[in-house]
């Protein structure tokens, strides 16, 4: 008994795209002598596929495309995910595939509505837990979530199964792998079965898919596992001898890199863009932005524009083309000082003097953002924004100035972790970011000798409170006991609070931590409550 | 037996506030000698209150300005709606109050998932239907969507009932008050009990509640009603004679007028603005916006900016002067040509010539943008937005241009809808809009002789198209199918698809159609379903 698991990136709305590449996969598996192939989670659909599943057509081409596959696979059974439509409610479901025929559905019992998930806006629960045997074998299926609620699953299935199959589409962020691996093992355990998890791999706007399909053993031991953040089919004999994996904890910088590579590379690749241009300054955050995106999508893909002001400093300007030289891609140098004088010279009409004001500040950053714009809409390169989780948290960047972009690289980055991301980008490619680059007190470089620590607290001690505020729903009261002075925490909060619209009109960004900004966390903009 | 409806105007998350003005309501209910006194749904902590949901000490606070409440409301009894936690989860609840005590919580059981609504995020949902005894009467508690869906209540509530309290906070959209009537009055024959219905009322983010309160007989006739988009307090005496009212439809130019109104007004407020800014063209569009806000606001409260451009000509700058006359606000004129031509020269380092692109003509609408944020960054002015619904959905908008802004008064208001819109108003206020602004036909004025029918269909055939696509879901084919050509139609369809990550980052805006963009309608960016 051999089975395959097909870990595939899937698109979002390109149902036939999907189904042609299910068959592919299908193919390969039979060519490998596979019993079985399993996909992910509404692998023909994407996922999520949001308030498309509003449209009844959606379910229709779902319908006539699942057919399609049936068709096209036979001697082997497939088991993959599509969205079905039965008695005028949707399902979350897993067809199983057998000699060219539908021969079984399964429904997703436990649908998550939380988190980034709104799985009961569209879908029905099903209630069958059916059995199915296949030669001597027997097992079950599940669908994501479903494993995940409690002991539902363990207490359900009395009887021993043979093996337990879960196809998901579980995002990612910082921890999450061991997390769900740990959840797969104590199932394994539980039921005494084998259990061969799908999960889907890829990027979907904010949302990056990990993949890291894995095998775990009746005794809860990690036997097989696919790539992390790449397509891979991991054919698994069950008649062979198996050697537990031992797993070996990965850093969390090299991890988010991964995820930032493949969230970047996917966002581009799919929305049918093939260039990027990055605004640089020489600071950290655009260094490490641009050098992702060298990574993800070739040096000769990306574009700097150095667009330095009276307040740049001589070494940050040549840091930024330091790293340009070092990374291989081209550039522009655009200067804005003229363009300000302008603004400043005809807003005399209804502003007094804009020197050296919040005003003036704001004005360089859009006109940077005017200019990155300019050549995008120019040649087509998309947008990256360069601004981190811990700016974007309070409010400390300028909106359609340095917020503008059709992607946030770093939005779920905090700063802490972005220096770490720069020391794991010169592990991999020594020298690649300057030492200078990454010594440098934070600055916005609008004014005389500015520093990120005249408006914010140091980064080290600002990171861990907005985590406890905005990961972990923390009180004033609370972070205060953690050990942390009142006023300091007082503004961070009311920071964070007073920024919801500012965030609301931002870029898209890849969530890596258990909590983004995005639909991941619904804020109301009037609000008055401030704990 | 006096019953007062209490329909006010809660705010989010100002639990403080809300528990105030609960008790203040009380009180007049009582010097009015009634003996019930309902309020909204979660009139206590606003509705809706997202996230803030998942922060645990929100529901402490909830439950701790309830007990402030039941303690200072004495001598009536008093329903109110609360965030209750119980057992660890949420209810969406409603507390009754009597002689100071809490003395019993109705839990809502249909929890609304859908549109604007995402109560399974939060709440568990209630399981016990009580029946309550007040003197020799007998009524039922329930909560909004309780009523909403299918036979419910009329089956569940056999034994009948003198009167049903339903407690709302119900969005508001054009033609949703005849609907929500209609929906009580089959309650009240079908039950054959008196229906009161206390519904929220005011703008909150993206949403307006109507009010509108209601009685109806157990014939299913309304016999009195609350103001539309105001506060209120309804006392009805259920031993008086009762005409019932005559409904009379109301106009959807007026409804979108008074609920645009206070939508803007409420979210100025709410958020501790005092003035907005405009931009001021001399189009349609503006002069719909900032005749709004004068009327929401006070003409003291607001400023125009005008920002003439070598193509701007002459009739359409002079009537911008003219609608700031009419309504007697103050304005500034900044010419944006030579801020353009500084951007030209200086870009010419990394784009060829710019003169008569689309790169022009959006950084024409940018630098206007950059200047509204300039004056706003200087006086602290809300910059609203005048993009209509008919524009964003096309696309038809510059990024960071015209669609800069904190809130966006047409955003869910069709061309078509706004021209109603701006005749209503020269009806209550003749000469406000100048008629030559009506007449004109549409043009951003971004280059020599530009019409907007240069790049979209006419807005008479657009609109309805992007009715049947985007509120009712429509495909390709069945839109054709209504008469539409198909090229047209596939035009429409690709601008509103391809143009999802535009509005992602535009301004909020009131809701006033069955489907707004925002939370109403969760749409992939990242997207290949094309039907």
């Amino acid at each position: 008994m051999k089975i395959a698991i097909a870990q595939i990136n899937s698109v979002v709305g390109d149902i036939k795209g999907n189904c042609e590449k299910i068959i592919r996969y299908g193919f390969k598996a039979k060519k490998k002598n596979a019993d079985i192939v399993i996909f992910p989670e509404l692998a023909l659909s994407g996922y999520p596929p949001e308030d498309l599943l509003l449209k009844r057509h959606f379910s229709d081409c779902n319908k006539e495309f699942l057919l399609k596959i049936a068709k096209a696979c036979k001697g082997i059974m497939l088991i993959a995910g599509f969205v079905e439509k039965n008695g005028g409610v949707l399902y979350n479901s897993c067809a199983v595939i057998h000699d060219g025929k539908i021969v079984d559905v399964y429904r997703k019992i436990k649908l998550p509505n939380y988190g980034v998930f709104d799985e009961k806006r569209y879908f029905s629960s099903g209630d069958v837990l059916p059995i199915y045997i296949l030669g001597v074998f027997s097992f079950g299926l599940s669908i994501c979530e479903d494993i995940w609620q409690g002991d539902f699953f363990n207490s359900v299935w009395r009887k021993k199964l043979d093996f337990i199959f879960n196809i998901s589409a579980s995002p990612f962020h910082l921890g999450k792998i061991a997390q769900r691996e740990n959840i797969i093992s104590v199932l394994a355990k539980k039921t005494k079965s084998f259990v061969l998890y799908c999960n889907m791999v890829g990027g979907q706007d904010e949302i990056v898919f990990d993949g890291t399909s894995s095998i775990f053993s009746p005794q809860g031991k990690l036997l097989a596992r696919a790539k992390r953040f790449q397509e891979d089919l991991l054919v698994f004999d069950l008649a062979a001898e198996h050697e537990p994996i031992k797993k070996e904890p990965v850093e969390p910088a090299r991890e988010a890199f991964e995820a930032l590579r493949l969230g970047l590379s996917d966002y581009v690749s799919k929305n049918n863009f093939k260039k990027v241009v990055v605004g640089l300054s020489g600071g950290i955050d655009s260094a490490v932005v641009i050098s992702l995106a060298a990574f993800a999508l070739g040096r000769e893909n990306v574009h700097a524009l150095i667009m330095p002001s009276v307040y740049t400093s001589k070494s940050t300007f040549e840091d930024a083309k330091k790293i340009c030289d070092n990374l291989g891609v081209s550039f522009d140098i655009v200067g804005i000082d003229s363009v300000l004088s302008s603004y400043s010279k005809d807003l005399k009409v209804c502003l007094k003097e804009i020197k050296r004001t919040k005003t003036e500040e704001n004005l360089q950053a859009r006109i940077r953002g005017n200019i990155l714009m300019a050549f995008s809409n120019t040649y087509g390169h998309l947008v990256l924004n360069t601004g981190n989780k811990s700016e974007v948290s309070c409010g400390y960047c300028t909106l359609y100035g340095d917020m503008v972009g059709g992607f946030g690289i770093l939005k779920d980055v905090p700063k802490t972790l972005v220096y770490d991301i720069a020391s794991y980008i010169n592990d991999i490619v020594p020298g690649t970011i300057p030492f200078s680059v990454i010594r440098r007190p934070p600055s916005a470089e609008l004014r005389p000798n500015q520093k990120d620590s005249d408006s914010l607290p140091e980064y080290d001690l600002l990171d861990p409170v907005l985590k406890l505020y905005i990961e972990d729903d923390y009180s004033l009261a609370e972070i205060i006991k953690k050990g942390y002075k009142k006023n300091l925490v007082k503004k961070v909060i009311s920071m964070v609070d007073a920024n919801e619209y500012k965030r609301r009109q931002g870029p898209l960004g890849i969530k890596i931590t258990s909590r983004a900004f995005g639909k991941d966390r619904r804020m109301p903009i009037t609000n008055k409550f401030m704990q």
